[in-house]
Formats: structure tokens, sequence, C-alpha cells
């Protein structure tokens, strides 16, 4: 770590460790040509693949599927001024193999809300990244796609 | 609101008292063709502008100058599942004008990191679009770009 950038960049295990601490994060992506971000609830699968889940017929399942997407989770005290922040670049779809969904349904996400038809997002992690941001500095320049 | 939906739609003001009420939030924004999300704290001016202060050669201000980004403050209680969430969408750009960047350093944010060179970055207040989750409900489907 660079003692004046105020941040240390995190290995991708220790990205997944402090991201399964965390119940929510945003999901970045593209509609219709706007940057998007939604908060959600999330898990991570054994190899860090994010799982969400949704309704089949969701706006969001319609952006993302088949996209490129970013999923961020952090937790930072404004006080302390310090925190994490990792993200998670890959592509986005949606379970369609039913034996996966099955599997998905016993020990994925529950979505908070109740859908008639519901469906599980895997983004995939080809890009895991993250820092950790040292007390009393910022997060900026913290440039989580690196 | 439906109340099948899960979430109330939040008019702009609500939107920005509520952003107000927290000092840090989400810019999302495009690097090298990808989505990419960067945790930041931020003020917001008297018309609903958000506020950043980084470094004059940050990798933050390289990617956003000039271009459309959204800036997204939420806060969620997982244990409650309810909660809220604000997305502004609009151009950031770089302060240049003296007078304003003078303004700014009296009366808007205080970067966490000691630069030499700080810049304000202003991101219009073009599109500011909220929602409130309703308790046990999900904050999926809550598209923060409609």
């Amino acid at each position: 770590m660079d003692p004046n950038d105020g941040f240390r960049e995190l290995g991708r295990q220790e990205c997944l460790r402090l991201m399964a601490k965390v119940p929510v994060g945003r999901i970045v992506y593209t509609c219709q040509a706007l940057p998007a971000v939604l908060p959600v609830n999330f898990s991570l699968d054994g190899d860090g693949t994010v799982l969400l889940c949704t309704s089949a017929v969701s706006e969001l399942v319609r952006a993302i599927d088949g996209a490129v997407v970013a999923f961020e989770a952090d937790d930072v005290d404004a006080v302390r001024q310090s925190g994490w922040s990792v993200v998670v670049t890959g592509s986005a779809s949606v379970v369609t193999d039913p034996a996966e969904h099955e599997r998905l349904a016993r020990t994925g996400p529950v979505s908070w809300v109740p859908a008639s038809q519901e469906v599980f997002i895997r983004i995939e992690p080809e890009l895991v990244t993250g820092r950790e941001v040292v007390g009393g500095r910022s997060l900026y320049g913290v440039d989580l796609t690196a």
C-alpha cells in the first residue's frame, strides 16, 4: 500500500470474505443507455459468484440478463472515514438449468419480495476488486475498476 | 403506491431530503467500457446538485468529467427489509469557475483525503428518482432509472 493514497488493495479472497458479511449490495448496469444502480440483497456462491433472486418479470431481469454488470458492496464508517468497498464485475445471466435452479432454491438467496415466478441471477466473478480505506483517509481515488 | 409492489415512489424533494441525511453515496459511471461504482462522501447544493471534492489528478475525475453519471444514496435495514434508495442522474463536470470554486471551498464537501490540488465536481440533478421500501418487501424491481 502507498502510505499516501489512503487505501489498501484487497486480494480476491479478502474481497469475497468481506462481501459475505453484508446482506445488501448494489447492482450497477445500463438502462436505456444511462447508468443505473439498484440496491439488492444477495448471497455468494462458493466460487464468488454473486447470486440474486428476483421476479422473472422484473425490469431488473430484462435489463441485466446477458449483460456485463458490476455488483458493489461496502461498509463505510463516515465518522472514522474508514471502511471497505468491493466490486464484482462480470456477466449476469438468469439461471435456466432446472437442477441448478433447484439447488439455488435450497441454498441461494431468498427474495425479499413474494414473487410467483422467482428466478435466480448469477453474476460471474470475472473481476473482483476492492479497497480497504485507512482511517482518516478517503475513498476518493479508489478505482474499483482498476 | 401499488400495495403489491413493495415500494413507494418518492418525489424529488423527498429524495433530496433523504439524501441529505447520509454522508456517503456511490457514483456510478463507465470506465474502459465497463460499469464502475465508487463510494464517495458528498454534499448537496441548494438545487439538488451533488457535490464531490477530490484530487484534480484522480482517476475519478478523468473518468467522469463531462460524462453522464448516476449518484446513488441509500439507507436499507436488512433485518426489517425496509429503507430507501435515491439516484441522481446527470452530467458531471469539474468546477472551473474561480468564484464558484471559492464558494464551494467554503460551503462544499470536504475531501477525506489531503489533496494538494482539490477540485469540486458537480453532478447536475437532471433526473432525481427514488423509492421507499415497505417493511418486509424487497428492493427488487425498484427501477431507479424509471
